[in-house]
């Protein structure tokens, strides 16, 4: 397990409340660590200290650009119950905190066992297999890092790829993986949800960066590919919204979010 | 101003970072201080310390119940930026912490004057005017306080008013607005996205608790009613979303939301 690379940027050293971490450079977006990496790393943190196995739902508010380098992970426990347990991650590099995180974890392999009504009116995106559709080989000019970790298939290259004119149509599918072999599960999702060029490229946008982040972590994903849908459905002075779906090999909801952007002049 | 409840419900006592509040029984859903309501508050407090006027972002983790009587809003900032600045505040009883919520304030009048590109794939509500719909008079019975703090205009009574079975179609849509006659503002949104019963009654569920709640507010709101859309659309093992739309009265988005709904027993 330690051979794959999103373990190895997920590793803490310490005992806690505090823990020590590596912001190797290999998860940048344009703006330093990508997103939805750092969410991952703070909802890792937050579960050192809680008595749940499974990230629930976790909001990350980005308060800086996180750079290269070592960080610390300051953990703090804010209450746990019965079924649920919270607690507050932040993640501070040079002593500056970079993205508050507030999580809940439960035990969704209990949830699960014990069951209950279901009810969907949202669907997996509707793709033919991985196989049949086109790789996605980079992410952007010069490339993004993150984006090596991950491999993507997709029906039809983006606009940014293949520097047509944005298409106005703010709507990303596809499939996505680890790169290195390794298994999407819960703690990878907030990652994979913020791991997609921001659909918002479709509206000619340029620059953007995020003010918060939330994920809600459905179920413990299958092995194999996941499909995504991404989408912005409302632009006005400067903000708009992204919501992602993320549907595991089995056909599964195993992720929602929505992130609040800001246009960049 | 002093004269609407809202406004005499928001009131906080002390010069911070703790604030003292009076939680007192009228904005009560089935399981205490209602959900938006709590939000609500926590914005107010974290505005009071942040120096931007509008909240941009809040998210609010639901850790016990609100009762009736004294609380203290604790209040702390976590940075101040060019633009936005962020801040967490945590609604107590009894010293014990109900909400944790974080949140993000701008300047939204300074963000319309830079204007932008805008674009929308979703619309208002196609209701009539609320004069044409249909009076809803209570929430419940017993009556939930804070409803009869909030007017509803309807086109179609829900099912669990006729005591009609479910309809399994879990979207609620109509009008809202205070029942003394306070217009609506940014603050007030909190409270409104989860002033509706949730739409997860109509899948035949009862009792439901929030463990999570993210507002995104996208404009001050013009006077007038507000438009609301509440969906659900993915329920498994007990964990429903909610997704919440605002609308003013001249047809703008001034609020979105999603919360992670838990199925009781």
């Amino acid at each position: 397990m330690g051979a794959f690379e999103f373990d190895a940027a997920m590793t803490l050293s310490g005992d806690g409340p505090a823990f020590g971490a590596v912001l190797d450079g290999r998860w940048d977006g344009h703006e330093g660590a990508n997103g939805g990496f750092l969410l991952s790393l703070a909802t890792r943190a937050a579960g050192e200290v809680l008595p749940f196995p499974d990230p629930l739902v976790v909001s990350g508010f980005y308060l800086r650009p996180g750079s290269p380098g070592p960080a610390e992970v300051r953990t703090e426990v804010i209450r746990s119950g019965r079924t649920t347990a919270f607690g507050q991650a932040s993640v501070c590099r040079d002593g500056k905190e970079v993205l508050r995180a507030t999580a809940a974890y439960t035990d969704l392999a209990a949830a699960a066992a014990r069951g209950g009504p279901s009810f969907a009116s949202i669907a997996p995106p509707d793709l033919p297999p991985p196989a049949q559709c086109q790789v996605l080989h980079r992410l952007a000019n010069p490339p993004i890092t993150f984006s090596e970790r991950i491999e993507y298939r997709v029906t039809e290259l983006p606009g940014w790829v293949t520097r047509t004119p944005p298409s106005g149509h703010p709507v990303y599918e596809g499939w996505m993986r680890f790169a290195d072999g390794r298994e999407p599960d819960l703690l990878s999702l907030p990652l994979f949800v913020d791991a997609v060029a921001p659909a918002a490229l479709e509206l000619g946008l340029r620059r953007m960066t995020t003010v918060e982040l939330t994920v809600y972590l459905r179920a413990r994903p299958a092995p194999g590919w996941l499909a995504y849908r991404m989408a912005t459905r409302y632009l006005a002075d400067g903000y708009f919204e992204e919501d992602a779906e993320i549907w595991d090999s089995a056909g599964r909801l195993v992720a929602q979010s929505r992130q609040l952007g800001l246009v960049l002049r």
